[in-house]
Parts: structure tokens; sequence; C-alpha cells
């Protein structure tokens, strides 16, 4: 159990967090500190946090191990804000959905970067945001990818992998190359299409109002395309060569598709029942 | 309550649709057809219809109202059957997921096709096919698009709203132009995408166990690619210029994302919050 645990960024994501080491009783004391401070009030008055800085950091300064939950473009002041006040000891991991340039930017701003950051990935969520649409189980089950380099020391991996674990989740170590990349083809990718799809039917003028016509179907990509938008840009500037890649294979795809849906023959057929099987052994 | 109705098709949507039937009390006794003996055996000792044909087709010519829920490949055959068995007074309709093609089909094969025959469509289903995957609240508050022509019998249109009514439906009349339409931005074009992505990420030779690495986003979409691959290639097939129009609009945008991705400027960000800001309005 840590003495301290700091959550740096407290919305929906990380007051779900500071919810969820509470209940698996993984810190004494949980401080947090946000540039809301409605949030922060709300999360004290919940008891999801014990306390909260305001701008003399004397919690950060005091906390054991540090998790960043905040947009990513706001990471280069926070890290600087984390490595100006926080003690020698102290490690830290971050929940942003995308890596390499995380770390990257680590390297740039903390001292020690390989012996106190390490990124992490939650692969859970949901579409609204804010400190009072936290959720109790959140991270309960999560898939969490853990992306060392090759010079992160041992001893942090370990330890940041052993928490993942205590929160319930399932720990993959990769690196954040791969992370990258397989993110923007099973996430990011997804999410834009969410969102140009939903464009599309906007704009389509016959369509007055959607519900009428919708079922599942709509409802299950719109749901995505209901995320903050804010966030969503930052993780593609974020992760803009893999994205661009994943978007000119997507095009290529669908331009395929629509050669086979001209052709009228039983490519279409062929096609769509090979990932089918291949799918289903997955 | 129907003396008799008639499902033709004993797949996952037709014997749903008979459980609901038998549920809401709509109907004295459910009969049925399929090709495969064994889903026609399955459906009589879950007690989901009453009796079923052979090729003699003797419930069929007793039956007052028939409802096809056949793939869409099959209603040529099916409309001859159809219209060389029934009585004069049996009124029909389809859970086809086009209605145009399906429209124009019926003036081609059937006797009387404006008093007796019209388009439905529930927006309602599953991935999972096959008479023993029946689900027994699929049609509940579904929305239903019931798509006559100008000259469709009024009473006809009444009765069959009437019958989705029953069924605890929220019923739609629309045009099948427009339907069509809709359906191609709505729904057809989105499974067709999660078919595309989930081809990609499977032919991405460094992904190699695909679950070690997704959340909820990615299962959202790879469900749709695993619905059945011949009634989307019939889908595709029966809405072929609509789906080669709406992926023609999805290339463009997804090309001017990857533009505003790529100028690294607040385009992207304003993009994605003005389509969020209006879908939250919906």
């Amino acid at each position: 159990m840590y003495n301290s645990i700091y959550i740096f960024g407290l919305g929906m994501m990380g007051a779900s967090l500071a919810k969820s080491i509470k209940s698996n009783k993984l810190a004494k004391k949980i401080y947090a500190f946000d540039s809301n401070g409605k949030s922060l009030e709300f999360a004290k008055e919940k008891k999801l946090i014990n306390d909260y800085d305001d701008k003399d950091y004397k919690f950060l300064s005091e906390s054991d191990f540090i998790i960043i939950c905040a947009p990513m473009g706001s990471y280069m002041k926070i890290f600087k804000t984390i490595d100006k006040y926080k003690k020698s000891s102290a490690i830290i991991t971050d929940i942003g959905s995308t890596k390499k340039n995380i770390i990257d930017l680590s390297k740039l701003v903390i001292s020690n970067p390989d012996d106190c950051f390490l990124g992490s990935h939650p692969l859970t969520g949901k579409e609204t945001s804010g400190v009072t649409s936290y959720e109790n189980n959140l991270f309960n089950k999560a898939v969490v990818l853990v992306t060392p380099t090759d010079k992160s020391n041992k001893i942090l991996i370990k330890k940041i992998s052993k928490f993942w674990k205590d929160m319930k989740c399932k720990v993959t170590v990769i690196s954040s190359e791969l992370h990258d990349l397989v993110l923007s083809e099973t996430s990011h990718l997804p999410h834009l299409v969410s969102f140009a799809l939903v464009n599309i039917i906007l704009n389509t003028k016959s369509i007055k109002n959607i519900k009428d016509y919708t079922g599942g179907g709509f409802r299950d990509f719109a749901r995505l395309a209901h995320s903050d938008a804010l966030m969503w840009n930052d993780i593609c500037m974020s992760n803009n060569q893999n994205i661009i890649s994943s978007i000119n294979m997507l095009i290529k795809e669908l331009s395929l598709i629509k050669t086979m849906v001209e052709s009228n023959d039983k490519s279409l057929r062929l096609y769509l029942n090979r990932i089918k099987t291949k799918l289903d052994k997955k």
C-alpha cells in the first residue's frame, strides 16, 4: 500500500481512478490537482480524495506515486510542475492515449525519466467527461498497456505493473511504437470514422430527425462521436504519422469495396466471408 | 388477432418474430417454412410455431398474413411461391434491409402488389444467426420503417402499421427511396467500414493477439463485422447505387480529416467540436 497517491488532473478518468484506488485499498491517502477548483471540491466532498493542492503543491511534494490523468496538450506544463516539486523517490505514470510522444516529452523535461516515469494506457473510458461522471468500476478487468523503453528501470516496470494488477486490470507490456500503431488502427481511426459518418448523416438534408430512422447499429458508432473533441484532437496530433497511414489504408480498403460493389459479382461475398471467418477464429 | 400468421424463412429474425407474435397474442396460429427442415423442427419443439409446411404449402394457402424473413437473394423464388399459393385476401410484408429493389421485384411477380404487399424494415437484430439464436424481446421498442408506394392501398398500410405497433414497435412511414438512402448512410456503410477496419487490423503483422490490445471501442465496431457475410452481400447488391455514393462521401470526408491532421493547426479541433455539438443537440 502506498502512503500517498497523487492524481494530476481530475476529470472523469482521474476521479474514477481515485475511486478504484480507494476501493482496492492501494493508498493511505489520495491527493489531487486540477485547474478546475470545483472538480477538486466535488471529489473531496464525495470522499474520492483526501485533499487537494493549491499552487504551492504541498501534497505533490509528499506523494509517493503520481498519476497524470490530464489532456495530453497539458503534459509539458504538468511534467515541469512534477519535476519541480516531486520528491526524489516518487514514481510517475499516466493514462494518455498515445505513448511515443509522451515518452519523448518526459525525456526532455523530467530528470532521470528512466527511473521514475513509465507510460501506461488503460483501455477503458466512456463518452461523458468531467469529474461528476466518475464510475465505480471503470478500471475493473480493463486491459492496461504499459510501455517501457529499452532503458526503463526494471523495478519501476514491476512497480507500475503491480499497481495496475492490484487495480484488477490485465497488464500487457509493449513498446510505445507498437502501442501507437495498434491504437491508431483499433481506436483512433475508428473514432475518427465515427465523427466522419455522423457528419455525413448530419449533412444529409433529407434526414430530418435521425432518431426516427436509426437502430442499434447507428447508436454504437454515434456513441464514439459523442467523445470529447479536444481530447481526440490531442490524440490525433500526438499520433499523427500512424493516423495518416491508417486513414490511407482505410481509403484504399473502401475503394476496393466500392469496386467489388460495382462489379456485382461474387468478389464482395468472398471478401466479407473471409474477414468474418478470420475474426470468428480470434 | 389474426387467425394465422405465416413466417417465410425461419432464421434468428424469423424465430424471434414468431416468439414476439406469440407473446403479444397477435395470432391464433403461427406457421412457417424454411429450406432447413431442422430449423422448422426446432421451432415447433420450442413451441415458437404451431406447425410448418412441406412442399405442398398447405398452411401458406390458409394463412391471413405472411411475413418474409429470408435472405433478399431468395425473394424472387419466395414471391413466386407466395403468389401461387396464398389466398386472395392474404396480406404480405417482409423485414428486408433494403426496400426499393424488393418493391420493384414484388411488382414483377405478385398479382395486385399494391393491395397485398407492403415492405417493412424493423431496425433490430443481432450478429448471431440461425433459429437457435432467437431472442424473446428482439422487437420490443424497435423502430420499424414501413415503406408504401404512391399506389399502396391505404387499408393495407393501416393493417401493417397496426401489426408492428401491436408488436410494441415504433412505426415510421417513409418512401422506399428515402429508406434506402438513409439506411445506406446509417447502417450499410458503417457495417462495411467495420469489415474494412477489422481487415486492416487482421492484416497488420505486428498485431499478433488482438485481444491483448483492445478495449470497448474495438469490440463495438468488430461486433458489426461478425454479422452474416451473405446477408451483407445481398444488402450491398440490392442497394448498390446508394452504397457507392456513401462510400464516395466517406472517402472524401476521410481525405479532409487527413489534411487536417497533416496541417497540425486548429482545423481538426474545430471540425470535431462542430460535429459533437450538432450531435449532442439531436
